[in-house]
């Protein structure tokens, strides 16, 4: 393997100010944080109670009450800390530093004097603890907590969080190194990632270890998982309304043997981070490999084509492989941003443009839809295809939401959509040696070195509305380096120029361009026209159907725009799609206007369910917007593959 | 409304001889009837065992052990009791009955002094009697046991079991009208249809009333079932995996107002067929008019083509309207069977023939596809559409099953289907005063009156393969009377003769021919070509796409006759189907051919889930079965609903 991964620039390095990004990071600061924060206290009328706060400060002893919520409630304050550690890289706020550090201390008193820290086990279970590695979370939560501590050191330089979760990983390092815990996994990955993140910034090899320990036991025998409700001590905290099953923790089989996509999504991909940073770590081929079959099985086989995963509502499960319906799925927010991360690992680790397109699409499309233009409420599903009528509690489609919900008893989306906001320049820069790597296009700045020499650039974009990116350079003296910038698959008639020369730009590559001296300015235009997309035709849900994309955004119809029943409508693929942007549309937006016809619902006179006579077509004009925009308006339809006239 | 109700033709004056319904009855008794009862005795390889004998053993103190099964498992018995009366009825077995009164002596035996009857309660929880309503299933189990009673009364008319469950029935009078029980119903409804054939057969005016009570009090203030969990005496027996809401029993509001078909599909028209004979009993208007409006609802908005109904898979439950997913359905056979025993009630006041179409739909497509060709493996739920690959354990498809089942551990549907097939001869036949009506066209023989004498009636046909029925009527002696012979909507070029003399017949409605003298003979053809069916627009699962019909039966592809991935084909509905009788395929049967074209798989020739090109169709034949014999060949993909070309 024997390669230098592109390292992400540090966020205090990064200022992201872009025309489509900043309807969305503006909101971290401005409502987001804000916002959860009044979430974390119960202060948000009409939404469920998280109890989070409350239960950190009974298990510190000082109040007194039950724990309340579920079982991993405690990550949300571990989100929102990785948050407000993001947000104040770019916008320092002494006034929420305070407030972080108020959390942090109170995470300190409630931590057990062996480093334990969990307040469900805390508070309710004491005698309990790591008695339900299936469900229990423990460790899980203990990874996010690691993710926020890092985070809130690389931006504050603040030990005192990361000393608290070193504690904790050290009580994790020694307790799953006993005799009975030898085989034990997470059934929730994500302590992995964590213990990893905490390695790279204190050096302690026994974290890196112990991830690689956790890693590879995963599904090899004793299958500790499978046998843990057989032991004495165990627990059974979801009282066995879903019953386990191995693939569900991705424990079928021992991680270098998968090669399919299997279980809960959001564990499967955050799995998947752990060994492409592994895979890293230990220059490890066969771990790589692996990490690239599952990456091959999902995009190919398992994948909407908004970045979203999990085709199945119970268990949020990835199922079979072309199993992609679009209105009973899961598609969970978090999964896309696991997703993400994944393929910000796996593009670190190999340089290759389909990383970054993947990551993108996840971002730009699922993560986005995730949370509404106002930043007050999130999907938690993200289905391809929504009839409101039917999505009634009680029935198969319970899962399924018409409308972003407030806040959630299980919220892990919002949080997780708050820290991955912002966090985006992470995705977007990455530094090699003396090579710049530009991955997203996203106006702002950034600060890289070439040498050791600071080297400024300056992004100036429409994108996704326009396919033009200006690149502006600036050293503070001479040097000598590498623009590696990515021209996507998805462009043609790409032209690219360093101060007027043209360079050599291959769509689905990165292209090079040398920095020599203290200057240069780059711009990349491409055309990227609406178009159609179709599905595979062993996607069955879309045999017959037809998307529409336009550089990374899928779009769709909307009831606001089309009327009801957009399953009538069917699109006629002979014409063009014609793209305007509308300054004036949630919040400006490119709009795609089709050609198409309707069934005439009036000509069927009769209330008859069935009958002999089909309705006849009419002629009509198809609205589309960009999918990560659905549902910021009057509750209503949304479909994204439509029917075409064959 | 002053009417006099069509009564059921008693079963021994009743032969079926049917070129399509012989080979579902003659497996009553030559495979179902001693296949389930090697079931009831644990004694089917690789089914789940029923205990539900040995339940009955430990409850009469016989043998040791703990109760075992569903809470309603009892009902296995009952059903298998009411099935082999039926059978008996036109094929006496001696040695079938001395076994049926073997099982009505250890029933007995069973029974506490006070009457009380459940062996799950007597085994298991002695003192949480009528403490669970909404999910005790007692009453409904008692509902069974009472039509078996009956119906085993009326076949040998032995009264032993006739006066165990009447004393069951004196038990529920007492109880359900104690001051706690005032307002009490069943949260399975059942027992209220048992009370009124145990009242018919007995004349006992008080069953009658229970029954009433039952069904007038359901949906009042205080409303039972909803606060029935905050006794103090409540029993939780399924955990709360699936919360309580009140539309899931019919309980969110008096049964009068109702005027949508809700919640638990079998539930609702359990209920609905007590109401249609509560109407008739006490001459009713409005709750007849009530059974209009249940009925106009699911006819016109959420019954599937096939008959089936209960569109949510989670808790098998009615949607809303023109919710008809066809994948992920769940359309209980037993729901369809209580849809026919709930059109055969309304048939009886009415004489509407909308009532026997919708009757003979759900017998002829669901019923019949619930079981297998070889009558020992069964479905319970009936999707009109399948993809194998996607039907897992544990993920949202895990209710779907693309084979039937041998046996299942909620047993409902085998017995249910058996009673239906050995009782088939009252949805045939029914008589007022002397009037004979045939509502459905089955070869065989049936003994009627007119006036005190016997008349004869023999039937030949080959329907529904072939529109031409033969009815020859011999009276002992001179005699006057009418035969009112159903003339289905689906009939066109309709001619009627009785002995030779045309007699008018209109589509949609009962042909009225005068009977005197000894003899006649009457004879029926229509036309009944193949046909295209469209669904209501408003349907969105069926947009686009086409049935096909043929008389009662509804065709369906399978993968057997036209390969693997059913969503790539296209109809072309300007080609008219063309109908083959294969003599040689799934024990003879019509086959219909179309037109239409094939999404070219080949073509899509790279490894993407998602391309820029579509495939091209080309040409293909579609070969079409009878849905009700869908799943007898080799596991494959099935589709009802098919595109076709706009």
């Amino acid at each position: 393997m024997n390669q230098r991964r592109r390292n992400v620039l540090p966020l205090n390095k990064v200022k992201v100010d872009d025309f489509f990004w900043n309807k969305y990071t503006r909101l971290v600061t401005d409502q987001i944080i804000p916002y959860q924060w009044e979430a974390l206290n119960d202060c948000v009328e009409d939404a469920e109670p998280s109890h989070c706060i409350k239960n950190f400060e009974i298990a510190a002893g000082l109040r007194e009450g039950e724990f309340e919520g579920a079982v991993f409630q405690d990550t949300d304050l571990a989100k929102w800390l990785e948050a407000v550690a993001y947000s104040l890289a770019y916008e320092p706020d002494a006034e929420l530093e305070k407030r972080a550090d108020a959390m942090i201390d109170l995470i300190g008193k409630a931590q057990q004097p062996d480093g334990y820290l969990d307040t469900y086990f805390i508070i309710k279970e004491p005698d309990k603890k790591f008695c339900n590695l299936r469900e229990g979370h423990e460790l899980y939560t203990a990874g996010h907590f690691m993710e926020a501590a890092v985070a809130y050191y690389q931006v504050t330089g603040k030990e005192k969080f990361l000393h608290i979760m070193q504690r904790v990983a050290d009580l994790i390092c020694e307790v799953f190194h006993q005799e009975a815990f030898q085989q034990a996994v997470p059934g929730h990955e994500e302590v992995e990632i964590g213990l990893i993140r905490l390695y790279q910034v204190t050096g302690e090899r026994r974290y890196l270890e112990m991830a690689k320990d956790f890693v590879d036991r995963r599904g090899t025998e004793p299958n500790y998982l499978i046998h843990e409700s057989e032991k004495e001590s165990w627990i059974d905290i979801f009282k066995d309304v879903n019953p386990f099953f191995p693939q569900y923790s991705q424990c079928h089989k021992p991680v270098r043997m998968q090669d399919t996509a299997e279980g809960h999504a959001v564990r499967a991909v955050y799995l998947y981070c752990a060994m492409a940073d592994l895979a890293y770590e230990y220059q490890d081929e066969g771990l790589l490999h692996a990490c690239e079959k599952l990456y091959d099985n999902i995009i190919k086989k398992r994948m909407y084509l908004t970045g979203g995963i999990g085709s199945s509502g119970a268990y949020e499960r990835f199922t079979t492989d072309y199993d992609l319906p679009n209105d009973t799925n899961y598609a969970e927010s978090c999964a896309s941003i696991g997703l993400a991360l994944f393929c910000r690992r796996m593009l670190a680790i190999t340089g290759e443009e389909k990383y970054a397109e993947t990551m993108e699409c996840a971002l730009m499309n699922t993560v986005t839809a995730g949370i509404a233009l106002d930043g007050k409420s999130f999907f938690y599903v993200n289905p391809l295809e929504v009839w409101p009528d039917n999505c009634m509690d009680h029935t198969s489609m319970a899962h399924v939401k018409p409308v972003r919900q407030k806040w959630f008893g299980c919220a892990c989306c919002p949080p997780n959509i708050a820290r991955t906001l912002a966090s985006l320049g992470e995705y977007v820069y990455a530094t090699q040696e003396n090579d710049l790597w530009v991955n997203l296009f996203v106006g702002g700045e950034a600060e890289a070195s070439f040498g050791g020499i600071p080297v400024k650039a300056e992004v100036e974009t429409r994108f996704p509305f326009e396919g033009k990116v200006k690149l502006a350079l600036t050293a503070e003296k001479e040097a000598k380096g590498t623009i590696r910038l990515r021209i996507p698959s998805y462009a043609s008639e790409i032209s690219l120029s360093c101060d007027g020369k043209t360079v050599t730009a291959e769509a689905g590559s990165y292209a090079k361009i040398p920095f020599e001296g203290t200057k240069k300015e780059i711009t990349l235009s491409f055309v990227m026209p609406p178009h159609f997309v179709y599905a595979n035709p062993k996607v069955r849900a879309d045999a017959g159907k037809v998307a529409v994309k336009r550089g990374p955004l899928v779009y769709c119809m909307e009831q606001a725009d089309n009327g009801e029943n957009l399953s009538n409508l069917f699109v006629d693929t002979t014409v063009e799609p014609v793209v305007t942007y509308e300054s004036g549309l949630l919040g400006g937006t490119d709009v795609i206007r089709l050609s198409g016809k309707r069934m005439d619902a009036e000509a069927w006179s009769s209330d008859a369910l069935y009958a002999e006579k089909r309705v006849p077509l009419k002629e009509t004009e198809l609205t589309l917007v960009p999918y990560c925009y659905w549902g910021n308006r009057k509750t209503g339809e949304m479909q994204t593959w439509m029917k075409f006239l064959q």
